[in-house]
């Protein structure tokens, strides 16, 4: 896989060439507005298109980095003209996609979705970075369709990006998605939409809680609202689920009775959980704040299956947390005991304030190799806590 | 001021304690759990009290960093043992504290109730941070009867922190942060709970935003009970509307037609931009999408109104992103590198999946030192992105 033609040159599609500068042979850049490909290429993405490649030949892969309703049209087009030998995309929803560009008569053996699940609030190719999916997934979507070559074309990409390649369906990622990324969205910005109206002072008092639940809600709204009415039903159930829990809660905390008919409609989504709506709610104070307990439980539940590194710590490894001090080379002499008894450290978290005697550093390991640790470092002097 | 003695050595009391240690003229620590204690004081944030002052004269400012419910009782508990000349404390609702230490007899002219917004998802000292309140807000609430030694003693706790005071009182807090803390943290929670039943493989597609957006549902299920059930009424008006907003999105995308008696129960909070329920939805899929734009409109001009920075990286320090192999002592050469180009790493996150062949680290350090370390880890090898 050497040459790639990046049709859209925002946020994904620079970050895409920015990517793959160094793997690939060479990496065309054309976007619908010439300013934004020239700012793509000045970034290092690549090099603008004029319509012509070198010796006429096409590119072996296009990347459609394009919003989800202009994938299906861009694509005929494309391979009208004959651009590219395979064809991929970056959409965030699959199967309408993919059923358009049937309904377009599409040669769909030489295309493979694919999703990058990497989207940040900002947009433009300005906001791109090479990093942007070192790391993180990439979904690929085989359709009955799709040859081997178009597939493993999608592959490189991936691997090129540094991306973490999952394969699915179309139909599965929709589903997927709609629960990890699409009602995450519509449920930030439904909290996002209580600051709009609040008393100007009432903002005093935001911390980092409030930025991150809502960061995702400055996300563009004809992009969002594209990929929402492309994947509905799905996100509609995750949606009236969430909706029910917090209903569920509020009555819970005002203490109001149920009065017939007030529950939420939930007929996609029946919930054993809470109470028949024709049931007066007659639970005790404790039996209320029991199923507040019960919902935020359910939550931490949910925020333990989130695979990764970011905020909370990952299940697969133990930590082991050892008080540094702020003196050069602490820190390589830690790795080096650790070396020394034969651990592997997986990854570190630093907690360290400037000017301060001392941190903490967080360290994940394999927990067969725990203790081995916890001996060498005491043995070493350092004070730790696992 | 100067001496201060410091009740309760989770993350809160302990991060006041190495925030203070430079403005203090002594920092005393106290925990039923005496190794929380220890802990606390061998990371540097004070000495552990043991039932006497030096000179025997009692602290000139207790900081009561307990949970909300305890507040009260270890007021009067202190007061009693006459351990301080002044009393505050950090608990995230303030009404019922106020409400209850009244209620204990408590001498309501030396206790300022205050509140840090600046919590994070993980407890106990190891977790503790000197810079967890620079720059962030912390709300200090007068009340008729605090004297204005009372409030100087909190206020100087806030500056000696370098948190941004933020003056209220009671009443208006507990409704300020049922919007910007406590609902926020319920509607993580009803995301993620989502997860916690989702098939195994749909998590193999969560991104950063999910991370973000259900974060903070990872914090404490006990402590959150006691803050959300000392705020109940606020705090549910919130939720109602965000249940609403929700609940019509989910009928928007679904498509349903509403049925009598199928809208949530919304007294307390009508929300005039639905329809009336016993009106059947005859909108066009056009002005249904339009519903769902708007309310993601709403959900942009909700967040352009949160002050400050978005997402978590420190304000303090700069980044570095070095991509790392997989190899070992990868890290250790790493901070060897660094050492020997005179650059303090001040934090490091690793982004990195096991199995993966390379990694980002990414490095925080003063700005000033941001080239050194950038042509000291180019020149021995690393792809480093600034």
């Amino acid at each position: 896989m050497t040459s790639v033609l990046i049709i859209g040159t925002g946020l994904i599609g620079t970050s895409i060439g920015l990517a793959i500068a160094g793997a690939a042979e060479g990496v065309w850049l054309s976007d619908a507005d010439p300013v934004s490909a020239r700012l793509a290429a000045d970034l290092g993405a690549g090099v603008v298109y004029d319509g012509s490649f070198p010796g006429g030949q096409p590119a072996d892969l296009a990347v459609l980095a394009v919003p989800p309703d202009a994938v299906a049209p861009m694509l005929a087009s494309a391979q009208r003209d004959g651009l590219a030998r395979f064809y991929t995309d970056v959409a965030s929803v699959k199967q309408s996609p993919v059923a358009r560009a049937i309904a377009a008569g599409c040669d769909m053996s030489v295309y493979v979705p694919g999703h990058p699940l990497s989207g940040r609030e900002k947009q433009g190719p300005a906001a791109a970075r090479a990093d942007l999916f070192l790391g993180r997934t990439w979904a690929i979507c085989s359709t009955p369709w799709a040859s081997a070559g178009a597939v493993e074309a999608a592959g490189w990409l991936v691997a090129a990006c540094g991306a973490t390649l999952v394969m699915t369906d179309p139909a599965t990622h929709d589903r997927w998605v709609a629960l990890t990324s699409h009602a995450p969205h519509v449920v930030a910005a439904a909290m996002a939409a209580r600051l709009a109206d609040a008393e100007p002072r009432a903002l005093d008092l935001a911390g980092q809680g409030l930025r991150d639940v809502t960061r995702i809600a400055a996300g563009d709204t004809e992009l969002w609202t594209q990929i929402l009415a492309g994947n509905a039903d799905p996100v509609a159930d995750v949606l009236a689920e969430v909706a029910a829990d917090l209903a569920e809660a509020a009555r819970l905390l005002a203490g109001d009775s149920v009065t017939p008919g007030s529950r939420i409609p939930d007929s996609r989504t029946p919930d054993s959980r809470t109470p028949d709506s024709r049931t007066p709610d007659s639970r005790t104070p404790d039996s209320r704040i029991k199923g507040i307990a019960d919902l935020l439980d359910r939550g931490r539940a949910g925020v333990d299956r989130i695979p990764g590194k970011h905020g909370t710590v990952s299940p697969v490894f133990a930590q082991v947390q050892v008080v540094i001090k702020d003196q050069p080379g602490e820190l390589a002499r830690l790795f080096d005991v650790a070396g020394a008894a034969g651990v592997n450290i997986e990854d570190i978290r630093i907690e360290h304030s400037p000017g301060l005697p001392a941190g903490v550093a967080e360290l994940s390991v394999r927990p067969a190799e725990t203790t081995a640790l916890v001996q060498a470092l005491r043995a070493a002097g350092w004070a730790v806590y696992s």
